[in-house]
């Protein structure tokens, strides 16, 4: 590129992540077709590591495609057109689960909790009493607008008693937050490339039930589409797999390298031992923001997710959001988000994801976020006792 | 990757091709966030520059999936469910598109003709004057499974007289043979970015008509789906582009900026020679072939594809297809490819698209041909005599 805008920002936004140094490795390795004998090789192995993040010994697969179109396959080969889905939400990205199932033609019964809050898992016990013809439970597990990470585990359990089948988005938690596919029972849950594991997006591993396979196989949905329809998928992983082709259409292999490479980085480094790691840096990252008298917009600490932070915007900046953020990046070279959905307006967000979830990506953060808000509200916050309470919490 | 296999191959299939270098390099450029003050500016640059190749002043988008994907947003967006579309098919991909119009509730009218050959127009103008009724036309420019490039502009010129949208597959054409997406009249067009524009997978240009944008706004169609759903692209280009973000979801700003890169590189050859540039290349290969008595499976040489090509492989030497295939690429690291669909026991198919389309590919695949078939057949053909051929035939 011939443009210079400065120093390369960091990536603090809930999304794409920093890419990681190791995962970089990989774009400048050959480029492989999609599809041949050495091909094969690899992808088989992309599947069979992907299976240790989901806790699964379902099949996966791996779409060339974003994650909300991991969320579409889910949704129509579970509920066919007028099922009656129950969606849990609560902030921009469980609404829009809400209307990608609505756009599927499923009648979705929706139960909300207000940003920073949770839906009560009692709440979802009467929808599904009161419902009994409920095909579907879908739910965010991280919901990026509010920084909580939903108790999905307890929502799954009532779910899974009453035999529904259950879409999870793990987007945003995938591998940085604990998940556990076959323990708590998904049928179709949706990781991510570019968030928690450091890679590019383009290669979006899903994991689907024997279930939700033998639903489709006997021709119990009917989904409008070609590209979502499991069908589809399960010839092409029969017919073609010999020829490294399990998939129906062209994939991009620098994508699937990146997401096999971040797959590796996150076993190496420990599944309990990383989650631990983000647990402890969302939490340093939460006493900064306190002692920055700034408040959390998820309402309840032990819901507060572990990769990504809102922060409360006091009442007389929030006008200046936008200047916020655009300093933080112009004069930082920090990019950080605004809130979005109900937090557009009052928030700001932080993500602390795989390579980012460490004290050289949280620490300058901090620092340049006392700064901006100083200069924005003429107020005096010390950078020192931010920082101090960052260490404390993480015992330094 | 720790493993080795050897010389990297060259990639003489139909797609994707070789990467152009000076694509491989934006690879190793900063990783951009696929939002934010600077990536509007780049991205802003690849719909202005992609509608250059599409030759059209169509609204263009660019979505971060597959080519089907784009395909089957191309049908629901113009026909509704139970809605009769004619397709035209003469091959694999073809049939492919019936199949995706199929799966997304359409009521297929399929006019066929046998690998080799092309649907006269003759035969389209009959079925719509039967059908008046009929919503819209599908067709594929280039079909790869028999290198043949069909004669789009006469089945476009008909379609539209009679007021049908119109959907092409220009995926392995595109940047590599004449498309008048304004001239002939195409509502939907799909390119490609990883064939003739020597790119990476993940940034597929789609160009849509000022009418299909005017029947998804009316409410004319529903799509039963998110994704492909233009009224969910239309929202997010009218509300998110300010934030460089005129897409639903996440796009792999890599994919995106080898496209940028691939597009700049062809126009900088400039379209007509970059055309005229495949067709010479493709006829010198044609001519090589023949001087290897071997036969092309396209039956008329006026429709022979510029950017693949599809070579009869003889009787005896059927049973040894995956054998030459094989050796071509473990003796000489050059991948080609069989046939596909009625094609797949009787051919073999190179590619020669955007960087491959040049005597350094082409002279090495040809030479490696020869002796391959020397090998398995027990005959002698001349390399010499076929590398003399497509001399001539370049008027070296």
């Amino acid at each position: 590129m011939s443009r210079y805008w400065g120093e390369d920002p960091i990536l603090m936004i809930p999304g794409p992540s920093e890419l990681h140094p190791r995962i970089r490795d990989v774009l400048t390795s050959r480029f492989y077709p999609h599809y041949g004998p050495e091909w094969r090789q690899i992808y088989t192995e992309i599947e069979e590591n992907v299976k240790k993040i989901f806790k699964t010994r379902n099949e996966v697969i791996i779409m060339p495609a974003p994650g909300c179109l991991g969320l579409e396959l889910g949704i129509v080969n579970v509920a066919n057109r007028g099922d009656k889905i129950v969606a849990l939400t609560n902030g921009f990205f469980g609404d829009r689960f809400v209307e990608i199932a609505s756009y599927c033609g499923a009648e979705v019964l929706t139960l909300s909790a207000p940003a920073g809050y949770v839906v009560s898992p009692e709440t979802l016990k009467e929808c599904l009493d009161r419902n009994p013809d409920a095909r579907a439970l879908i739910v965010v597990q991280n919901e990026s607008a509010a920084g909580v990470l939903n108790p999905i585990h307890e929502y799954l359990a009532i779910a899974k008693k009453r035999g529904l089948f259950t879409v999870v988005d793990a987007v945003s938690s995938f591998g940085g937050a604990d998940l556990d596919v076959d323990g708590w029972g998904i049928d179709v849950c949706v990781g991510y490339p570019n968030k928690c594991l450091s890679g590019i997006p383009g290669a979006l591993p899903v994991s689907i039930s024997r279930e939700v396979w033998e639903r489709v196989e006997r021709g119990q949905v009917s989904p409008m589409s070609w590209f979502t329809n499991l069908r589809v998928w399960r010839w092409y992983r029969e017919n073609w797999s010999s020829a490294g082709h399990p998939y129906p259409t062209t994939v991009n292999t620098y994508a699937y390298l990146a997401l096999k490479k971040g797959v590796e980085v996150a076993l190496e480094e420990g599944l309990e031992k990383r989650y631990e790691r983000h647990r402890r840096m969302a939490a340093a990252l939460r006493a900064a923001v306190k002692a920055m008298r700034l408040g959390l917009v998820s309402k309840n600490e032990s819901y507060a997710s572990p990769t990504i932070t809102a922060i409360e915007v006091p009442e007389k900046l929030r006008d200046k959001i936008g200047q916020l953020v655009d300093m933080m990046l112009n004069k930082y070279r920090i990019m950080i988000s605004r809130g979005i959905g109900a937090t557009e307006n009052n928030a700001i967000r932080i993500g602390h994801m795989g390579l980012t979830a460490s004290p050289r990506y949280l620490l300058p953060t901090v620092a340049a976020l006392v700064d901006a808000l100083n200069y924005l509200s003429g107020e005096g916050r010390s950078v020192g006792e931010a920082v101090e309470a960052f260490h404390k919490e993480l015992g330094y």
